[in-house]
């Protein structure tokens, strides 16, 4: 152990083990998880040269390779909880995305969703065996978000009881799916569906792509890998040309809507959102910007009490860098964030399972406002971990560039986030749908409820008032009265949001123009919308905590990430007259001192998320602090240097001399 | 040509060519580079297999054959201005760095600077002809920026009349110097040197690494790759490890200091600070940072007229997604900023031109502060630039992630600046020391002179003023008006800095530690200072634009630049009593009007910067916009798809279907 960082533990004033099981979730749930995972990372099946040495080609292999060996294994240990199975995943993949991902994620639930009985009966076997492995088919080259923009068709035959599956533009090709390129031989596919002359809009279809024998893709199915990506090197993320496939008329899911023999279209009882599975879907995400974040902070936190740099003192011995406070700016706040985060996404997934759970006594009515939020906090943690991710990365100098340092995969695997199941800017306009028809609500005399809430109370704390009954009464020191002012600074950034588009409205744009032009107030109240959810959020969760050394140390950090925010948006505060310039000034100087507070629990902080060595991938961020000599190490195995002289000397740089 | 892209070019107000030769320098200029562009291009020597489809190893190969290629052309054409080098370098390795950048950078430049006029005889004219490759080895495993803190030892033995180098810790390992680890045969060594018992600091040495015949590593000399890492793949950043390596005393470079043979040594005589070749290479980095951000401004831009998604009025069809105002929003910040960055990259080159130009005739007195103002510079514009090419790759949906868009490329082979050629937080704390050194001069009478002079008047300026004195007289449209307020912001946060560290010493701290715990604030006063001096450059530059259409849509992107500073900003300039709430109401309001206005321009200001399709090297940016057939075609190429069933499935999956 690296003396360092051994002193760094000593000097922690709580217990990182609690802290531990607060983040899992229970004692118990830490025990399961570590359980898991040394079964995992014991396993002789599962060892693999480091994946940065391996072509791409090497790479899809080798996770090919451990996505069937993971399968027999989970079986074989009856695995079978969903919670177990994403651990025992993330686990035998390193927290990289794998080329089963969508047979598993997606190819099955919507058999499970979707498919009648009696397409049940005949494909979910097959599938659960993996004779058919599936992918779900929708985004094209030309078209994601928008749905209705897709362009591949199914027309129904009724001479033959078919339909017709073409790709009928080059927009048209089926483009992203993870395991389309080369390991599926089934998609599902979204296409719009055509019968009796009329069109019917967006329906699933089960497309065979490729022959259950050879493999080999079938007639009219032009099916490929997409090609090299910024990550994703293990996933065979693919495209999909259809040219006049037909597939028998039994393929169309239609537990919901039908196509009837002679090509009646039937439609579905009713058209209910899916709003459940995606708050799931986000909430997950959610969960995810913490992960990666954390990851990224447990990476550079580690190292910066390894690394000696630089002086601040003349003479004196160079301090580890983590004594700059430039360093501790850096990183502290994207800690708190990452803690913040995490309670965010366990809050989420709590209220989806409260509301879910128990459908005969479940109370949807919070549904619809979680569903509008979860696609603001899906942008806001992401778009705030992505940045965050490169931070940490930047500040462990130049080896944060290297590879041995894992967070260059963190960030490639992480940054899709921002884009995949909904675009952020589109998930924050969501949001702020939801906000501005809250807003019109409040505004006319509705009481709201849930989180929306504060749109009744502002609607009267945001009137003029005298000075004298301005919040002064801010407390820059208490977390319950920062709440309150992040309530207030989205209450005011609604309003503003809201106006502009009654002021684009008097000059007789279009409502859509309106909205379109103010467009950016619209982010920036959902930012704050989100952003006053997360703070409120971190705070309660604080009430939870028993343990005095925990409560106190989240405390701080909590503090911390109220207390950044308000530093980062100060214009905001200001211009909507919450906060004095004084307070501002306060909030900068308290910003300081937290920084120094925090100091001798950072390194605890990052061992509560309690990531094995073999997760986190990292030469840099060594639980044991021992970085450079196995840097040296694993440089020395690196693939330029499986010969002293490369060929390319003997090639290139011999003959020149000659030549010069 | 897409018939989308045709109509935005038939739509720009102003005359591109003109815009060209602006950014070039003069029309001349823009003839040569594209003369040199040609040569290249049309070259048949450098045509290559897109690099994305090879292993590292490949990609290593290809760049030692056109460098080595280049170097023979280079002589062959006769090409030696050193504009004119670097324009036929960039364009052989479209962009990226190659393995011979070190020796051609920094070893012949080093030895033409640093060897004695024998060391010149025995060794210029072998570098010369690449009989020896050089690389420059200071950074090592443990110390980066403080130079210090290196530890390799150069330790004089007058029996021998040698130096023995040695690397006596894991940490002086030599790490990172580009070319080092399998291209160069020797190396310029910086090291600590030992002579008579004593230490004498930091010196160079020419190492000799490999055989020049066989190319092996020599006895004691421990070199290799260090491995992939975030980009660079075309390099071989190596490490050097010296076990007591010999070498004659006539290899210390000594055009200053010197070791007689008996021992002794002989100090420089002056030890002259290169102010100003560390100026010239942050200007090139500043360059480097427009270059950088306008290409991915220009791939985002052309492809956001290209791509039609999701709808602002129902019933119509997709709009180009360049008509969302958060498109907008995104993008033309972005490339305002590229633009300013440029024109800043082009007044650090031409000062350093007029200061240095003519050592007779120069006054250096103007070199001190462009030496410390550069600092921030480099570090204000490579981290803006670096989130921003990050903003771009993802203001393009999920195929920015594609390696085809060629802005994963851009992102890994600009973020390197942040770090290298001084850390960026290290670089803004050295213009920080100007400034805070500058403040006081000023707050002690002294007439300061240069950029930093507003100290001066804002020492009066600052001072408690009756209300009705205050600057609202700021004209949000006015850009010399907005040149002030940036003035005031950086004064503003100078004193406030200043006030940081006398309150820290007022509490009996050392100088140290008040820095240190004030630096938060430094970092804050010296990136106000940068924003000001670019707006101001940027203002400074219109005056020189006599074209009309020209003048006019810079004007714009140079206010566009100002005001969005300013929102984004707002809550210093709220702070400090610069603008008025309501002012501040108005600048997020004429951003938005601005936004608009460049729309019609925005491919045309793109296309100003003519960048070549070949160059660009991105599906999504091509200029005859043909995107998605493109796409497509790409995708069919890459590795994956050279057999239509990938081995995995005959070795894993079939096998895994039978045991299930």
């Amino acid at each position: 152990m690296n003396p360092d960082i051994r002193k760094e533990r000593e000097n922690a004033t709580f217990n990182v083990e609690i802290l531990t099981s607060i983040l899992d979730g229970s004692p118990e749930k830490t025990r399961r998880r570590r359980e898991i995972e040394t079964l995992v990372i014991n396993d002789p099946d599962f060892q693999h040269e480091d994946l940065n040495f391996l072509s791409r080609s090497e790479r899809y292999d080798a996770a090919v390779k451990k996505s069937a060996q993971m399968i027999l294994k989970l079986r074989e240990y009856g695995i079978s909880d969903p919670e177990e199975i994403y651990c025992y995943k993330s686990c035998v993949h390193r927290g990289r995305p794998e080329p089963l991902d969508l047979h598993l994620g997606m190819f099955l639930p919507t058999l499970l969703n979707q498919a009648t009985p009696e397409q049940m009966d005949a494909l979910f076997m097959p599938a659960w065996n993996l004779e058919i492995i599936g992918t779900y088919a929708q985004t094209e080259i030309g078209h994601g978000t928008h749905l209705r923009g897709l362009e591949t068709t199914a027309t129904y035959d009724p001479a033959t009881q078919e339909f017709v599956m073409n790709s009928p533009t080059v927009t048209s090709i089926k483009w992203w799916p993870g395991g389309l390129g080369k390991t599926s031989n089934h998609a599902i596919v979204l296409a719009q569906l055509h019968t009796q002359g009329k069109s019917h809009g967006l329906h699933a279809f089960i497309v065979a792509i490729r022959s259950m024998g050879t493999h080999m893709p079938l007639p009219g199915v032009v099916v490929g890998d997409i090609g090299p990506k910024f990550g994703f090197d293990e996933v065979d993320n693919g495209y999909l040309k259809l040219e006049n496939v037909r597939i028998p008329r039994e393929n169309m899911l239609m537990k919901f809507a039908k196509v009837e023999p002679d090509g009646t279209y039937v439609k579905p009882p009713s058209s209910k959102l899916t709003y459940g599975t995606m708050v799931f879907i986000r909430s997950m995400i959610v969960g995810e910007s913490s992960r990666a974040l954390s990851k990224a902070c447990t990476i550079a936190v580690r190292y910066s009490v390894v690394r000696h740099q630089s002086e601040i003192r003349a003479g004196e011995p160079e301090p580890q860098i983590l004594d700059y406070q430039t360093q501790q700016h850096k990183l502290f706040p994207l800690l708190a964030t990452a803690y913040a985060f995490h309670f965010v996404g366990q809050y989420m997934n709590q209220t989806y399972h409260r509301i879910t759970g128990d459908i005969s006594h479940g109370d949807f009515s919070e549904l619809p406002e979680l569903h509008a939020l979860s696609a603001g906090l899906k942008a806001f943690t992401t778009w705030t971990a992505n940045a965050g991710i490169e931070v940490c990365r930047m500040s462990c100098g130049g080896h944060g560039y290297s590879r041995s340092s894992g967070l260059p995969d963190i960030y490639v695997t992480f940054t899709p986030t921002c884009t995949y199941e909904g675009e952020n800017t589109v998930m924050m306009l969501q949001t702020a749908r939801f906000l501005m028809k809250s807003y019109r609500q409040a505004r006319g005399g509705q009481q709201l409820s849930g989180i929306v809430s504060y749109l009744n109370e502002s609607e009267r704390r945001l009137q003029p008032q005298p000075v004298s009954a301005r919040p002064t009464v801010v407390n820059i020191n208490d977390l319950a009265s920062l709440v309150e002012v992040y309530k207030l600074r989205a209450a005011k950034l609604v309003e503003l949001a809201a106006k502009s588009i009654q002021q684009e409205l008097q000059q007789r744009r279009s409502q859509e123009d309106a909205w379109n032009r103010s467009s950016i107030d619209l982010v920036r109240a959902a930012d704050a919308h989100c952003h006053y959810v997360v703070v409120k959020l971190f705070a309660a969760k604080l009430g939870e905590i028993g343990d005095t050394g925990v409560h106190s140390v989240l405390s701080g950090l909590a503090l911390l990430y109220a207390l950044h925010g308000v530093t980062l948006h100060s214009g905001d505060f200001l211009q909507a007259d919450l906060l004095s310039v004084p307070q501002v000034n306060q909030a900068n100087q308290r910003v300081k001192e937290l920084l120094a507070q925090l100091r001798p629990n950072a390194v605890a902080l990052v061992d509560a998320y309690d990531y094995r060595d073999q997760m986190l991938n990292s030469v840099l961020g060594r639980y044991d602090g021992q970085v450079y000599e196995n840097m040296f190490e694993w440089a020395r195995k690196s693939p330029l240097n499986r010969t002293e002289v490369h060929d390319s000397y003997h090639k290139y740089l011999k003959p020149l001399q000659s030549k010069l």
